[in-house]
């Protein structure tokens, strides 16, 4: 039953610049197969490069020529096909938000914008793509995932179009946009009684059984490396240049690790100068398990049981919650958590000022940016980028009390202007109001 | 209170490219104000260009080197501005569609998929991002509209960036995501009793009273210009070459006139070759007043009163229809109109085979694309190009009773291996049953 898994590669490797998986813990390598854990120490696996065949083969104006979208980047993403799943996932915009920088007293601000990202309107477009594309170089036919929702969405979605089968995981009590947005691609749901944490140790089982290509199990050395596009298409945005302090949500910590990498890999492949850049994470207050460790000054991880509307961020045992703990020390960057209440400010916040309607992690990541920035924990001159993450019509439930009502009026002129006065009426007593 | 109509230009146009206001009936030309009706004939004004000009500004390269964004087409564009409001939006992607094409029996089939845009999700954005442009440069410092949603969720969101005031007004039985895609943005929202001619009209009252920048009335001649997008990137996406076949969706036929507009101008600046192109149009069966005239050969519209799912383009009174017959009988193309159990289905058609989730009006369109295919409207080896205009997560009620269940299962492997077992027996009782 377990065909797919450490079967012998089906493509070559002449063009790619992988080399290898190799252990964050104890550093033994391995062949670059269906593989996420050391046989070793049990340590995570990592893609290992030959940067300097990443140097020869890029360079600014290469990337610039490249494909729209993430595959710009293939030099640096560990799949050996010359022919990639591009759905038009990544290059998603920078904005740079002038009217949200005021509100927050803040000189600089960007907001990457993945609420927006293709097809399925959440980052995870980026890591399921590198993980697909792999999926298939390893022969996989079935693909698999353990998710909070934005995951089955992409994984459903870019698996139909590729012609994938396609079966997945998710706690039984997400939000209804999110069922539907994977139920739509016809792959096979499985609503699991449990927070995601149970959730994912199932899918451990069952990767070992069913021989499928688990993204973020099996798969997970190729699939996080998808994140790093996330550090790439900053730089390049920004003019190839890094900015000084970025905010991203944290929920396994693998998103945050991955931009840092991301950053380094420029570095260290000279498309971009060297820069002390400031890593600040978001969590919820009610699954804040990497922010209670920082604040804390503990260098491991307590697992708390997930109590938030950010459910898409809401993993109570982050497999990368240490590195990201570690990443925050030495950037002297923070990590912060906010209220369901503030989570709700902040979306509203961002869709006020900047037009950009995110779900609850996104309204995490800017709940937290003002408290930080309100705390001087960013520097007001600091060159700032808020990664937003998923989209605001998949989690519809978290603000459709709080987004106020329309004004209900008949067809007609009349009608219209006494709303219209109403309206204003309100308006001004909810500015004398502020003013007292 | 018309302070803002008609109004002297604010803004020199030493950059611009565009020279006048021209009615398309009678040739009268205007100022570029925020006009559009002819004083002698009541016809709909439309913008003029200088076209050397613009051939001597542009070229295949320096558009490629251009923002990405619709705004590497400014040439073409009716804004003055040397700083647009630069969303991102546009430059979506073309997607090879081999897994529908196939089902379709097609040879070359490609989805222009606006589903994903910028910051909205539907093609409005791009109409939005001109309208409000040209309204600062015009002045204005209150924008609206009227709206089947998706205009509504637009506008509020790129005044919302842009620090404009914003009013919209749209038929009080829309689907809650539009609504709530609307209301975070924080304009006020008049939801009118009753359709959308009525609210339209209200609308042409309000535009005359208030002083208003309203985008699809007083700054219908700019705002539709923005559509030309949607041709110009195809072109560029297909290697600067034009399609042999479109279907788009027809709601008041002016998306699908100004793809033709935005082709032809392609030709006449030199970027592409010219080229026969047929248009086929899409209308949904319980709205198709320009699809029965078709049928019946009329050159004028009859209209309508709406009821149907796809309320994107439910308009009953289509102010660009007769354009619309022009141009599908000058091109040999077709236009066609499906049911709304054909909507869902095509909805779920493009989902399963190419993981894109649209909306009713992409539904709409991907049923007549079928339905053309299936009748040789289309020949297989015409390369044919679907538009696809809005995002499925705003209408999830027109398939959330269609798209299936999850399985519920508990967090243990067995439980899982029931429910697998379960789905494979009913997967090969389906798969019996179409073999019967």
């Amino acid at each position: 039953m377990t065909q797919a898994i450490d079967r012998p590669l089906t493509q070559t490797l002449q063009s790619a610049t992988f080399t290898n998986l190799k252990c964050k813990e104890c550093g033994t390598t391995y062949e670059p197969a269906a593989k996420h854990v050391c046989e070793e120490c049990f340590g995570p696996l990592e893609v290992t490069y030959d940067y300097d065949a990443i140097r020869r083969q890029v360079s600014r104006e290469s990337i610039a020529a490249g494909p729209n979208s993430i595959w710009r980047y293939k030099a640096f993403l560990p799949v050996a096909s010359d022919n990639p799943i591009d759905v038009g996932t990544g290059m998603t915009p920078l904005l740079k938000a002038n009217r949200l920088a005021r509100r927050l007293g803040l000189k600089e601000l960007y907001i990457k914008n993945d609420a927006v990202n293709m097809p399925t309107l959440s980052f995870k477009d980026r890591v399921v793509s590198v993980a697909l594309t792999r999926a298939r170089e390893l022969g996989f036919t079935t693909v698999s995932c353990a998710s909070t929702g934005n995951l089955a969405n992409s994984t459903a979605a870019i698996a139909a179009h590729a012609g994938l089968d396609c079966c997945v995981f998710i706690p039984s009590d997400l939000e209804a946009g999110k069922v539907l947005g994977t139920l739509i691609y016809d792959p096979t749901v499985m609503a699991v009684h449990g927070n995601y944490d149970q959730v994912n140790r199932l899918c451990s089982e069952v990767a070992n059984t069913h021989g499928w290509g688990f993204v973020n199990i099996n798969l997970r050395p190729y699939y996080s490396e998808g994140s790093k596009t996330l550090g790439f298409e900053v730089a390049e945005q920004l003019g190839w240049e890094l900015p000084d302090h970025i905010v991203a949500p944290l929920a396994s910590g693998s998103l945050y690790g991955k931009i840092y990498k991301g950053f380094n890999e420029l570095v260290k492949t000279g498309l971009v100068e060297e820069k002390h850049v400031r890593f600040s994470g978001a969590q919820a207050e009610g699954c804040s398990p990497i922010s209670q460790a920082f604040k804390e000054g503990r260098d491991f991880i307590t697992p708390v049981k997930p109590n938030t509307i950010a459910k898409s961020i809401a993993i109570g045992n982050p497999a990368d919650g240490i590195y990201a703990l570690e990443i925050a020390k030495k950037t002297n960057g923070n990590i912060e958590d906010v209220t369901d209440a503030e989570i709700v400010e902040g979306m509203k916040l961002l869709a006020e000022t900047e037009g950009i309607f995110t779900e609850t992690a996104g309204g995490t990541t800017i709940a937290v940016l003002k408290k930080l920035a309100e705390a001087g924990k960013i520097n007001s001159d600091e060159r700032t980028v808020a990664y937003i993450t998923g989209n605001g019509l998949k989690t519809q439930e978290a603000v459709s009390g709080s987004a106020g009502e329309p004004l209900f009026i008949d067809p007609k002129l009349d009608s219209f202007e006494r709303a219209w006065e109403r309206a204003n009426t309100l308006n001004r007593l909810d500015w004398q109001q502020t003013q007292v």
